[in-house]
């Protein structure tokens, strides 16, 4: 018997199901007559839930990078969250319930409000707010929840969904997979099963209702396809795709030692993205060329506070020191539009994504900017930094930014004579305004770096987490290749290098135009370095250079991937 | 003495103060025990606030334009908002107090939720529900205001602050001017009296404590300037200025009747944008070569359904015959962002600015977009139409677009045969994707117009309407001079002609640079039209060409406007 779902993480997995419990609890609305003890037992079940959320956020933060361990600290802001607890006090107050009902309902019309949004951002909100109270209730219950982490035999996972609590506890040396009755690709689950590399097919509908305990599973977390007892022609079909999915990376491995070269000769940089020193043995490992983008705003998101200058530049001095020499570009704050600190109110703006972002703020915040940049100055002792400014759209905001950092840095040379003179000072190119005129704003910056995943949706007018239009998120579509190419050889024009630090850097079918449109360094997830420098080995640059001149005047991005298809004899 | 506040529309008035009443009315908490004799003194209070609203705004649709008479619609929403009237309705029930309380309670905490945002957009409707707020609780105190349509000597009103109300009935035939102590350029009173043609200065902070009744007051609603009691000099001075303006006046005039032509004889148009029929005459008398753009959204707007088929027609046909063969461009509906219907939710979105809105959601919903394109069609018998799809973004966008269009044009074709066979189909470039690759949207569109208001916020990644990045709003950049530039030149390769109805095209600051980047049509608002022209017949286009190509090369918005100055010759 086959069912299908949504491949949520590549890989290929055979093992026995282990059926994960479904708590189908229902909740009485019982009557209390004594308030305290019933208050007493919250504060307890929260504190309890508290406890859990630290301990799975300790595991986590071995098996997850920093990024996607974040979020449990979103969970103990849900669990400590005062507004929360003063209405579920409120309700048990009021109308004499018990501790649990008051709990289920106040979270039930949070889920109800947060599910109800389009955006999916705010969807992941109600998730988050569903793990804890969950846990919060099976606290006040007294249920113990089977616990993932004891498995010590090599099983796929079915259950009707899975919390991130429980994906980020997988102990993938006995868990070999999962599927779930529910769940998408964006879910924090799925992204998690593709931090922790097993293979995971969602969203199955009935999987739950489809296997028992005893079954044997096969799933491929690419094509999504699941198999129940399979046949040994499809054992061996799919033992035939891990083969091959072994084999690649074995290749791969081969190419740690290789440089990023084009099979002409046209040399490369491929470097790894960051979000916090934790993540520098994944680029280490993956033998990246450098580091192209570290997002310094997680030093700012896990903080209850503005960061210190010296918790700030003993974090770059670390990951500068186990670059070992090799470049490391950091990106100095990038805080607002979806991103918010708990510490600091940013005004209520219609459209923040169009709003006080990132240089903007810290050209205004000026205490805040000189903190981060004496910070990274001093950390530069320690091998080869670059600094680049977020969301540059004017060469005026560039040159207050460098203006401002070549203040601070003979401030800080009077102070620690050892720093190095050899800063980089480039900016991102994510703004439309500053890919049709680069040429102009690298007279003045030493290089510049792209970032698609802004970029597109600027250019498109598309926030791509609304639903309706997330279709125009298109990296490929030639007016994206356009600003693209404006970019490169604007920076080019001046002798500068440029880079891109997008997700668009890092995908395979891009690579080969962004090769031949002059590309000088691609920062992408470290797990994607290998198979990028591998691609790049069997392209000749020439090749590639006549591909993307096609590609630009094609009409849309299904016409360059048909360009693409025809094109590549690599 | 002098005093200075925000110039907020131009012109010179000297004229005897006219002080207006300030009702500041303290508010008592009084009991009542007759609850429905209460609440049927509030359903009395709004029913007469709804039809003095209804008074105003007939008044309104004779003095102003269709755009500005809006906001009384959104008056009359306000008062019959049947949540605001629940929660008045029971705070009389519940705590058993007067109407004149509950309506200034509530309305309290909705101008205070209001006020407090940061959105320009936002705050604009504190100032709508005070002014009908205060006509509630005016009426159940039976207060009668002055009534300004009765004032019958020239007069420049003096207030604290004057309500869109009060401005929208000021007959200018009386009122020479007004100065207030608060307000802004951009509040509704401001707006409103540059619509009005009536010189006014606001946010003087004193000017009521300054004057008493009896006083001289002269305004310069330009710079801001206000003179009580001025001397012999200064009028004589101030008249010279009036003199200057009105010769000016006279002097455009004499354009009426010529072409719009460079003084080296580069032919261009010069159009009017309009909001609805009633905005026709404006451009008519301003002699414009078109009609550059109509706004189709008003109709929907306004209304309380989708517009019927024939009610647009009528509108459309009437626009059409009114401009006798001149050209006339509407554009379809664009709707959404911060543009809503009472008829229909449009999905809450993080970002509403990058969302699902104008073409996006006309091809999601075919049924309202063919509504509109078979009113469109039929109307082509009566004129020369231009039809153009608002907010694309991709080439696919526009080829869907077009060939519904055409679809619909072949049923329409063979229910009235006399419609036109030469429609034009083109789209507005106002999202920086349709910009940079205008060539190749130009092989589908016969023309092109840009929409600079969004097509800055979008290459700035700024939202103009947000305070914090407001200054990032700066329509003579050289990134966004470079797409003008692009789409210009994108569009000639391909033998169609590019226009512009953005705020820039009647900026006399942009226009020699616009004519010499080659634009080929400028649309403004109907008070610029003759101005433009007059400006134009002074520059040779050979010497606009050249500015252009030095702003190009400038670094910022002030280094263009330097180079504009040292260059003009005109």
């Amino acid at each position: 018997m086959n069912l299908k779902g949504i491949g949520a993480s590549r890989g290929i997995a055979i093992a026995k199901v282990f059926e994960l419990k479904h708590y189908d609890i229902k909740i009485e609305k019982k009557s209390v007559s004594d308030l305290n003890k019933e208050l007493t037992k919250l504060d307890q079940a929260i504190n309890k839930a508290v406890e859990q959320i630290e301990k799975i956020k300790s595991i986590a933060a071995k098996n997850l990078d920093a990024e996607h361990a974040a979020v449990f600290d979103a969970h103990i802001q849900v669990a400590t969250d005062p507004m929360i607890k003063d209405e579920i006090v409120s309700l048990i107050n009021n109308d004499k319930v018990c501790a649990e009902y008051a709990v289920e309902e106040i979270s039930k019309k949070y889920i109800e409000m947060f599910s109800s949004m389009e955006d999916e951002y705010m969807k992941e909100r109600a998730a988050d707010i569903k793990d804890v109270c969950q846990k919060i209730i099976f606290n006040l219950l007294g249920i113990e929840k089977e616990d993932l982490t004891s498995i010590n035999e090599e099983v796929i996972i079915v259950g009707v969904d899975l919390t991130p609590s429980e994906t980020s506890q997988l102990n993938k040396k006995f868990v070999k997979g999962f599927a779930t009755d529910i769940g998408g690709r964006t879910s924090h689950s799925a992204i998690m099963a593709r931090s922790l590399e097993i293979p995971a097919v969602l969203g199955i509908g009935n999987i739950t209702e489809s296997v028992k305990s005893g079954d044997i599973l096969a799933i491929n977390g690419q094509t999504g396809e699941v198999y129940i007892n399979p046949s040994k022609e499809v054992i061996s079909k799919l033992e035939k795709a891990a083969k091959a999915e072994e084999e690649l990376k074995k290749l791969l491995e081969t190419f740690k030692n290789k440089p990023s070269v084009s099979k002409d000769g046209h040399k490369i940089e491929i470097a790894g993205n960051i979000g916090s020193p934790q993540d520098v043995p994944g680029v280490v490992n993956a033998n990246g060329d450098a580091v192209g983008l570290f997002r310094s705003e997680f030093l700012y998101m896990d903080s209850n506070d503005w960061p210190s200058e010296e918790e700030q530049y003993q974090a770059y001095k670390v990951v500068l020191e186990n670059m070992k020499g090799k470049k490391v570009i950091i990106r100095t704050l990038d805080i607002g539009g979806d991103k918010t600190l708990k510490y600091f109110t940013f005004p209520t703006e219609m459209n923040p994504f169009l709003g006080y972002r990132a240089i903007r703020f810290c050209l205004d915040r000026k205490d805040v900017f000189k903190t981060q940049l004496r910070a990274l100055i001093r950390a530069s002792e320690f091998g080869k930094l670059g600094i680049m400014f977020p969301m540059i759209a004017t060469i005026d905001e560039f040159k207050n930014a460098r203006a401002f950092y070549d203040e601070v840095y003979k401030e800080v040379k009077k102070e620690y004579p050892n720093i190095s003179s050899k800063i980089e000072v480039g900016m991102m190119v994510e703004i439309p305004a500053a890919a049709v005129n680069c040429e102009n704003f690298c007279k003045y910056a030493d290089f510049v770096s792209i970032g698609t995943n802004d970029l597109i949706q600027y250019t498109m007018a598309a926030d791509r987490m609304s639903e309706k239009v997330s279709y125009l998120y298109q990296p490929l579509n030639p007016s994206i290749l356009r600003l693209v190419k404006m970019t490169i050889d604007g920076a080019h024009k001046n002798g500068k290098w440029a880079g891109m630090c997008g997700e668009m850097a890092g995908d395979l079918q891009a690579i080969p135009i962004l090769l031949g449109l002059g590309l000088d360094e691609f920062s992408m997830s470290a797990s994607s370095i290998l198979a990028a420098r591998e691609l790049v080995s069997r392209i000749n640059f020439k090749d590639a250079q006549k591909l993307a001149n096609l590609c630009l005047e094609a009409d849309n991005e299904q016409e360059v991937i048909e360009i693409l298809n025809k094109n590549s004899n690599w």
